[in-house]
């Protein structure tokens, strides 16, 4: 339970603000989606040098995880989202009878898909170090859809000093 | 699972740091609190043109949650959390016989509502892009209480380049 | 269900961007450690006056959990994991008859602990201010282990502002 530490880096230059927007499509109702590289190419691509970027899902019915993008793993991923949240519950955001709120003419049954989505996160941060994301060996960002196929939007939020130039 | 983008918004001027804490009142046990406007009225008030504001919970029987906020699709939530971790389990925590760390003198029985917490997040970081709250059609920043009626404070903290000068 | 706030507190020098790395060893297979003081510890050898800092596990077995640190509660948080995700279910991952990706020669059965770490945050982030991490009076950063005993890895991505020179 030690603890011992790597020397400090800092950066002095200010760091500045970049938004990005990600569209990407979902084809199947649970899919597991790494998008790291997309991540990475971004931060890339806003020369960003040093800080962080947040990564955000604007869609209720899915999320942001980050861990390892392993087929059988992601089969496992799915078998626990079905059995914490399984899609035949009596979802009372599914009764149509009852319900008055946020209605929509294409509404489909999805409570179990926001509840699952409820145990995932909306958001994760994750440092950017050299221009590259700050990542374990195998770890990944991974979007995490639970009511597709729909077109989706990834947010992502840079902050940091940028690329020195040479 | 095509990739599209759209394009990069700059801001040059240096991000500056503000922090906030937003006092709100529980009355429920459980109870969905939608902060959004809070936040954006903060993230206004504030000045921040463009970066991230983060959201925090300060107490551990509550959390921070992103989904849409139709009052049926509370009801599911709440419905998922008591099953997952049920108000009548056996918990140790609740064993006031053989605690004896950070007991209090008025401590209730909230073992249950510790774990539902520990589910969900305490922070979730929201960008912000000219002055308003970069979320999803309906997407709400929802402040979790699992062991209120409580008097409870939540933290923001912005980060980015101000509003431009007119 | 009222809000009040506080006054706002502005930095006006432009943050700047630390990176550290700290390296714990977990040694239960299962393990919550208090990383409350370390993160302190750097924050304030970082010199960071007002800011964030965002904490990242590097590891796909583990989490960030922000709770309470009490060890009968700590009980309760390593039965509900067990619960949730069992170690003894049927793991795709952990069948090594059909997996042919991400295999290594020291591979051992951990799907359950990849489920387990999917309930918890790979990041939180938490404010600081004036120096100090703006946590809860009960609010404790745990480093949450699920396949343990091992090496692992934390980073810290600290943006702010310094602390004033005397």
């Amino acid at each position: 339970m030690a603890a011992a530490s790597d020397a400090y880096v800092v950066d002095a230059a200010p760091p500045a603000v970049q938004h990005k927007t990600l569209t990407v499509h979902t084809v199947h109702t649970t899919q597991f989606m790494d998008v790291t590289r997309l991540i990475e190419a971004a931060v890339q691509q806003a020369g960003l040098h040093s800080g962080v970027v947040t990564v955000q899902t604007r869609h209720t019915t899915t999320g942001i995880l980050i861990n390892e993008y392993e087929p059988l793993l992601l089969a496992d991923f799915k078998a626990l989202f079905e059995r914490l949240a399984p899609a035949r519950f009596d979802s009372a955001h599914d009764d149509f009878l009852r319900r008055t709120v946020n209605l929509t003419a294409d509404e489909r049954p999805n409570g179990h898909a926001h509840c699952r989505a409820a145990l995932l996160r909306s958001s994760e941060t994750v440092g950017v170090r050299q221009g590259l994301l700050d990542l374990g060996q195998w770890q990944r960002v991974i979007f995490v859809e639970f009511d597709g196929a729909q077109r989706c939007q990834l947010t992502l939020t840079m902050m940091g000093t940028p690329m020195p130039k040479r």
